[in-house]
């Protein structure tokens, strides 16, 4: 069953630890959209203590956005714990196919951790799944093309659930594919509303780990509905990140799922 | 004496460079929130230019918040460091607690420094105390239990004035105990504001080294008037956040020991 | 020809990619800046990946605002690289004469990589140029002295465009002085404002390359006059922080050339 509401009532209550392996960039963005959600956000990223932490979660999400090796090899060792606690993981492959380190990290990730959820923009996931793309740096570009293909495709080849974001948001399993059309175009003038985006499916799957097609889905149609709640007031993209908190922390589950545009396609 | 207008008006005058070492989740919070209230803050945390950074400033705060371990062994230079010079040093034990790694580096530098104030919430002071306690993740949890007496207790075991902060705060050196009243329970909806208050603590105490115990209490008293200010207009979590740093500026040493709720207790 | 409103439209169709190896403190600020402004931001530092980052990019812009030896290693590659590649170089050299470490990573940067543009405040710049200054942490402190001759000298010994922030800025290719008058005093009070004028000096470099002592200049006033916009109905340094991004974003490149203040000296 698809219902946001019912999933971010289940959330507020629970309070789910979400584990996040970030960028430097986005830590206190990811953090506070965590907690102005209902969740509640850790950072942590050494070797000695990712596996504890991991495991203790109810959910990890990792982000490749600012790299380093140490970091990597974090990230496949928590994923890994993650793994075997049972606790779900999401990938957030920023900027794969803009340098080769980008794209080899994330391979590697998903070569030796179980990824439940991989949250993209088009060009990222299409770099994934081989399909050539224009990928500059870590900002959306649009590839053209077909999204919802590019998702049931990414989903089929790499065994994950799929949530390609973009002006409509498509999520596949590789057999059902969701649509998201919630969201405003503000939301790309704000650096790390993707990674946000990630770590917010981070907080739905950690509620409702056994349908991971649905919590992602979940998760875009509510952050999608801050956003337009956010941009009704904004005046630029720096009172509409402000807003953003705002409207995260004030979403009504009684009313979310009336607002969330959730397709079957 | 008392009186956080008065070390405010010093502070301001003084304009005291606060070294910090601290997470990144918080960096650009810390640092904002102490350039707003009127010291200079520096984050660096190289081995190779802490010690020097150290020596020069008016208060180190270290904040274990996101950790690896070269940053704890800059930690401990430049809390030794710090000490030789006779620098204050500000603890911020994050998530304590949370991981084996995290408590380790916590008595670590318990050990190896000379610890003017302890900052922490319950869960993580409880822990370094000994008492058992539930931490879960890097966000404050009501501990239960009396507040009040863990602040004494984590003072006399430790050697340090503890500074506990919760719903009330309570700051003890063992013999004294200071309560402060002051504070919004939207500073529990943004991450990093307990991080905050451990830099406007290392602000205080720069201006009153002296007197840590009055410097701590006279800090969170301050930064609990600008939360109950921040939170007047606020709509959300994004907001309070904003209006935080324009109360910090907008402190004004003249009325601020009429609003400062601090008791002896 | 000085025009920031013509390098401006240029800017926002082109959209180049602006490879930023900054400091903790203050990257989520300045990429949201370049992103406001119309570029697009990309952070990457590790060893790893910077080459091949910074050859796609338009232009670098190293901030050495919280080093460690790793970072610095890949600062230097990554310079090199852009200068093999003919993308121009933005150095800052935050809170450089704080300490030794500073000092000579700045030195081995400028040593080691052809700099376009060196931005940073008085103190910093004069540190440079061997001159006795008050550097405290990395805030701006007024070095008094005449900051355009400075900028003349710093330009000559260093070879570079040096680009003197301050209540006045003054650009420099050693010949040529170009003074930028507009700003607010607000700038100050908000933490990575200087960076973030560093990665806009970037952004308007990616454009006219050519000429970067006219770009350096524009840069200054387009951001000048982002913050003279900004203050207007600020209450302090957290609004006036919101309002910085939607006023980058604001700024018309038809009015633009009205506003700035840019003057031969």
């Amino acid at each position: 069953m698809i219902s946001a509401g019912t999933t971010l009532r289940t959330l507020r209550e629970r309070k789910p630890l979400v584990h996040q392996i970030t960028n430097y960039v986005v830590m206190n963005e990811t953090a506070n959209a965590t907690l102005a959600l209902g969740a509640l956000p850790v950072m942590a990223h050494a070797r000695e203590e990712v596996e504890e932490m991991a495991r203790i979660s109810g959910a990890l999400v990792i982000n490749i956005g600012t790299l380093s090796p140490h970091w990597v090899d974090a990230m496949v060792a928590a994923g890994r714990a993650a793994n075997d606690a049972g606790v779900p993981v999401v990938l957030d492959p920023v900027g794969v196919g803009a340098t080769t380190y980008r794209t080899e990290t994330a391979e590697r990730i998903l070569a030796n951790v179980d990824v439940a959820v991989l949250r993209g923009n088009a060009g990222e996931v299409a770099t994934l799944v081989g399909v050539e793309a224009e990928v500059r740096g870590v900002e959306s570009i649009d590839v053209g093309g077909d999204a919802r293909e590019l998702a049931r495709a990414a989903a089929r080849n790499l065994r994950v659930v799929a949530s390609v974001t973009g002006p409509v948001d498509h999520v596949s399993d590789g057999d059902r594919a969701l649509s998201v059309a919630n969201g405003d175009e503000l939301l790309g003038r704000v650096t790390g509303t993707g990674c946000m985006s990630s770590a917010l499916t981070g907080c739905f799957l950690a509620v409702k780990p056994e349908a991971p097609l649905e919590a992602a889905a979940e998760a875009l149609a509510a952050f999608g509905v801050a956003g337009e709640e956010a941009a009704r007031d904004a005046k630029g993209p720096g009172s509409f990140h402000v807003n953003l908190y705002d409207a995260l922390a004030a979403l009504d589950p009684a009313t979310l799922d009336d607002r969330a545009k959730i397709g079957e396609e």
